[in-house]
């Protein structure tokens, strides 16, 4: 009988499970590690065995009985059927009270079903965002738990120890019960998808506007990596700007310029539809990435319009313009940010998790793929106001985007006129002008659909609900 | 017992029904028709018996028996359980060979899993999309529809003697197999969200900046419903925009600026996010429609934001403008339909559904609500070469566009400086200049997605995946 000696367990250990089971060991906590293919788990002993204290098991069993009781089982195999097929032959050997926690990257919808199915068993599960990639895990990620509170008292402390820290402080909450962790980790990756989209844009927009090499715009991302837009991805792309090929030629050129997705972006946006929050930047980076990829259409299209219009349509002052970009970036990731934290704080309210806004924009100050300054004043804002409409109006948002706002205008617009795709740049602007708008248009759409679909509308000046006989008399009616 | 005197029959007669069950009887085939509460019978017997040959029924037995066989019974009620709850009505009453036709607004996920199911029970099962509103339900609608070949050759000749007609021609159509039908109506209903947020677009343009009055912006519609742009919806907003309220102000400025919805946009949004086809005019409309019924937070943004810009930031030769909104207007929507084709195509491709998409253009032409001169036009472009790999690209578009796309530069660049929200015609633009590029920032997204997260990338000189060792020696290795 094997004695049970290791205070946690991970099973799934391809490099991310590997990786954090090295954190956890490194930090002084014995764990028990499992693999489908031994040889995995009898690689990472080879390659790591002295960084901890690790209980190399062979079979599931051994892993479950080498744990101490209440169990604390890390899964981290792929999302979807590996982890449900993972979960099936755990349940059968644990006991009440065990916890199984999902470190992968899974649907939220996926963790609420899973954490139902083993309650019925007696068993805590646990979904839980990990970010910060391979580096992140070995290192210090930022975890995102939700689950029952009950599970993260014996659980909480573990992570918090390996999770990235700040000043002090774990960048690891429990930020909600049930599916929490994880739908705060779908919308973080969201947020990814359109930081990296708007990054994506400026580069664009400085290379062929503003006429820069990508040596010379490595140079301005380093330098705007020492304002407030001073965050990871800011830097890496300095780096990989910088980065030249073997041949010599700029490494961004030798890349096929058809960006992938592994789905995390398409989950986020389809939930803000059923949450009914505009997160059109999200929406736009994860569009761009399909379009980037539809390649007939792509060679079609280049063939049938490539000279409308040529680079040269628009002269920029470049200091000007290189400036006028960086606001421009500030300002749409401002939108970015404040549409993500809405569709966090409505998702919590539509599934009842009490999640605590301030304190998500907290542990991505560091550990994960967004990290950044910025998300500092987030945590203030918060603070200040638990109850926040929109982070966009908050004083230190609004002053600077106020200040931003006419380059970024300015952007837009010679975007537009050089024939730049800026589908984030524009549309996060759309969205802060249609926010700001005394009168928007949708009440000409209100007026067409109670025409053709008798679908009603409301009035500005009295309450009810009202519909205009179109096809007779064009008398008014109030509808009950 | 019920004598079977009835070639069809109908259930669920509020306003669609009742409608759709007077055109069938109107066109000479003796319905049958049933209601869960009586009195709808009663009324529709008392106001419009006379039009033709309805046989009233109590009961759903006496409704089913009244039908020859094999049956067909048209369900027009909601969408949801309601339709799941008549179908376990009637499955028991029903006998092999029998058809069951869901009129109603369903998911087609749904109608995939509804056909399935009866399947079981040797019924047939058939999404049908019905557009036109209660008065193309009465007096001919756009008629899509899903289902096996077997049912369309009992259930076609109705349906196709009660649809709008063009040149002799039927606006009604067996789609495809399955779930084709509710799926190009949903598609159909994405569209139309896309086309009115670009009317509504214009017309905030045309408003705002061009600083006309409702009424003279009802003439520039009518005008514009003379040429290329000619379609009902054009044709409806010179109508709205004409209408004065009971006090004398336009009718447009009395109507509350949050337009609703229900559900269709969403989820043709969802369902290309999981297809990978990129439809950014579609969500970006069903976005603007979130956005503006978010009430909280338009408040505090106007509060925070109202004077930036002034309306009068920019300045436009009125005449002049007008026709540039024109021309975006036009080159907007070829994209949005442009990406509502592909993702049909797309849909049909992943499903199995041989859907002609010349047809398709060809039944929108009257009946439904995006009816337009314009879809002649896509049936041509699919008659000439079926397998186009987007509608942007063929001859009469690609002209169009060409001609149009210095106006809709303009419009954009025009609407960024002067503060109007254009999420539609931004995000076609930035769509069609995506798609026209040689080169595209996606390959900084790439290089940076294997810096972070070591999801490697390929090259443009050589095939096969590669990574760079970012935090070692910067080597590049090909992944296997």
């Amino acid at each position: 009988m094997t004695e049970a000696t290791a205070t946690i367990g991970l099973t799934g250990l391809a490099v991310m499970g590997r990786n954090l089971a090295r954190n956890i060991a490194r930090h002084g906590h014995t764990i028990a590690v499992h693999n489908r293919t031994h040889a995995r788990t009898e690689s990472l002993i080879a390659d790591h065995g002295d960084e901890g204290d690790f209980v190399a098991t062979e079979s599931l069993e051994d892993f479950v009985a080498a744990i101490e009781k209440p169990r604390v089982v890390l899964v981290m195999v792929k999302a979807g059927d590996p982890t449900d097929a993972v979960i099936d032959d755990l349940v059968p050997l644990l006991e009440e009270g065990d916890i199984v926690v999902d470190c992968g990257n899974a649907h939220f919808a996926d963790t609420i079903r899973r954490e139902k199915q083993l309650e019925e068993h007696g068993l805590h599960f646990v979904g839980t965002g990990v970010s910060g990639g391979e580096e992140g895990a070995l290192n210090g990620p930022s975890i995102m738990v939700g689950g029952s509170d009950q599970a993260y008292e014996r659980l909480g402390p573990i992570l918090e120890s390996i999770a990235a820290q700040v000043d002090g402080e774990p960048c690891c909450a429990h930020v909600g019960t049930g599916g929490a962790g994880h739908f705060v980790k779908m919308v973080h990756n969201g947020i990814e998808y359109a930081d990296m989209q708007l990054i994506a844009e400026s580069y664009d927009l400085l290379r062929s506007i503003g006429d820069l090499e990508p040596a010379a715009i490595a140079d301005v991302f380093a330098d705007w990596n020492g304002g407030e837009l001073e965050s990871f991805l800011i830097q890496m792309t300095a780096d990989v700007l910088r980065h030249t090929d073997a041949g010599g030629q700029p490494f961004v050129d030798v890349v096929r310029d058809a960006a992938e997705q592994k789905g995390t972006g398409r989950w986020t946006v389809q939930s803000a539809l059923d949450l009914g929050v505009p997160i059109t930047g999200i929406a736009e980076a994860t569009f761009a990435r399909s379009l980037s990829g539809h390649t007939d259409q792509r060679a079609a299209a280049r063939k049938v319009f490539s000279t409308s219009p040529e680079d040269d349509t628009v002269e920029v002052d470049r200091d000007a313009f290189v400036d006028d970009v960086r606001a421009a970036l500030y300002s749409s990731k401002v939108v970015a940010y404040a549409q993500g934290f809405d569709q966090i704080a409505v998702g919590a309210e539509t599934h009842g998790w009490d999640i605590d806004l301030g304190q998500v924009a907290k542990i991505w100050r560091d550990g994960c793929i967004i990290r950044a300054r910025f998300l500092g004043r987030i945590t203030e804002a918060y603070a200040d106001e638990p109850d926040l409409t929109t982070l966009l109006t908050t004083e230190f948002f609004a002053e600077a985007v106020k200040e931003g706002v006419d380059a970024w205008r300015h952007v837009v617009a010679t975007a537009a006129q050089g024939g730049v795709p800026v589908p984030a740049f524009g549309s996060s602007l759309s969205y802060f002008d249609g926010l700001r708008r005394e009168r928007l248009p949708a009440a000409l759409i209100q007026a067409l659909r109670d025409n053709f679909g008798a679908h009603t509308y409301q009035r500005v000046d009295r309450e009810g609900t009202f519909h205009t006989a179109w096809a007779g008399d064009l008398s008014e009616s109030e509808q009950h």
